[in-house]
């Protein structure tokens, strides 16, 4: 896969992609990070990126012209034709799961992120999708970008060690994860429960079902909604509303 | 503001705490930045973090010992008794602007950042919040940190230039903003709207109300529940939802 970005503060790209993961599945060449400042393709003489609103108002908006030539410099040197090209913006689609499956499946995004201001609105005719990471304010799209590339780089064939590990994560499986203990059995006082501690492999594997059940009821019932419950789980379920539960219960 | 950031990869914080206005609120002396590697904290002679999962399965579980040292020596340096200490995972609170502007009250915050593994369930008796940024998979917790401190950071008094800029702001206002548009009026045949160039601010700001409540109820009709319609508003929805409107009506 091919990642372009496009931003106006490159430098805030180092440390992530370089780090982890996301390094990794460069050094294997399962991807490749091209990040781009917009602003070298201003055909300004002053090389601005930006300018006042129409029709006043505070704050500044990002021109048309260098975003639209920086797209169109990216798509004529990409072997793909169609690239997802990718506005990063509060106004965008909230981004999930799902999504990020579904750009794991294309060869090249390219993702613009803008700073402090508006896009001019005509930037949206050359794009393919709009993306907002949650309902709330960054000072640009950097970090929303990082996030998509990171949530997207990471479900890429042979990114990950263990090929099981994507779908054992928290919404993968549509239910929050369950509680992890690791050594000591004490901890200054704080204990692993019992039954992690029996060897009951079947019992264990309850344990683990009926508290990722519960913690997901307890903290996201809306994930529960089209959720398929078993009987079993449904009778767990009349428990706990009625109060009936205590947090050793297997 | 003291924000201390815990976690195994340090470098993922340098590009974004040094670029922009993270960089700028701390040359003005607005926040300081901590960003420690709890493995330093780790009592173990390999100075490991994490160990196999009681009960068994796949992937490893970051131990209490060493985040339970981190934050403890963290806080004593503290004047504030009482910081915020937030775990960031996915089983956590959905971060939102509210959130945001409650963070932004505090004076010391502590960040927690897992990475790849799970936390031993203890970890959660002594933090405060758990935030999660959104319903997808990163590979760590350190993506969430950054977008909980600009988000943050953003709104502390005297970081932005313009005092009005928070509050103008997509999700503060409670509506999504109105498109906007700069130089020049016909970019390669694409037109700025006739009531911007007209000079009428009575005409524009109509425009704009309009334009910022018909992108809220296309793209995020969730947003409309609880705000407050004027009488006009509700009929402008009305006609809409009757398929009544043009992108260039007023």
């Amino acid at each position: 896969m091919k990642i372009d970005i496009l931003t106006l503060f490159p430098e805030m790209f180092d440390g992530v992609l370089s780090s982890s993961i996301l390094k990794k599945a460069a050094e294997k060449q399962i991807v490749t990070y091209h990040v781009v400042n917009f602003r070298e393709f201003s055909n300004d003489k002053h090389q601005s990126v930006d300018d006042y609103p129409y029709g006043g108002g505070a704050g500044m908006v990002l021109k048309p012209q260098p975003i639209f030539d920086a797209v169109a410099h990216l798509k004529q040197k990409s072997e793909n034709t169609q690239p997802r090209v990718i506005l990063m913006c509060p106004q965008g689609e909230r981004y999930t799961q799902k999504k990020a499956e579904e750009l794991a499946e294309e060869d090249h995004l390219i993702l613009i992120c803008g700073h402090y201001e508006g896009y001019d609105e005509r930037i949206r005719t050359i794009v393919t999708d709009e993306i907002s990471i949650g309902d709330f304010v960054l000072t640009g799209g950097e970090i929303g970008a990082l996030a998509v590339v990171d949530s997207v780089v990471r479900l890429l064939p042979g990114v990950l060690g263990n090929e099981n590990s994507p779908i054992m994560d928290s919404f993968s499986s549509g239910l929050l994860e369950h509680p992890h203990y690791t050594r000591p059995a004490d901890f200054r006082g704080l204990k692993v429960p019992d039954v992690l501690l029996s060897g009951n492999h079947r019992l264990i594997e309850q344990w683990r079902m009926k508290e990722s059940l519960r913690r997901t009821w307890e903290r996201r019932p809306d994930l529960l909604e089209n959720y398929p419950l078993t009987p079993e789980q449904k009778e767990w379920l009349q428990e706990w509303e009625k109060g009936n539960y205590s947090s050793s219960d297997s």
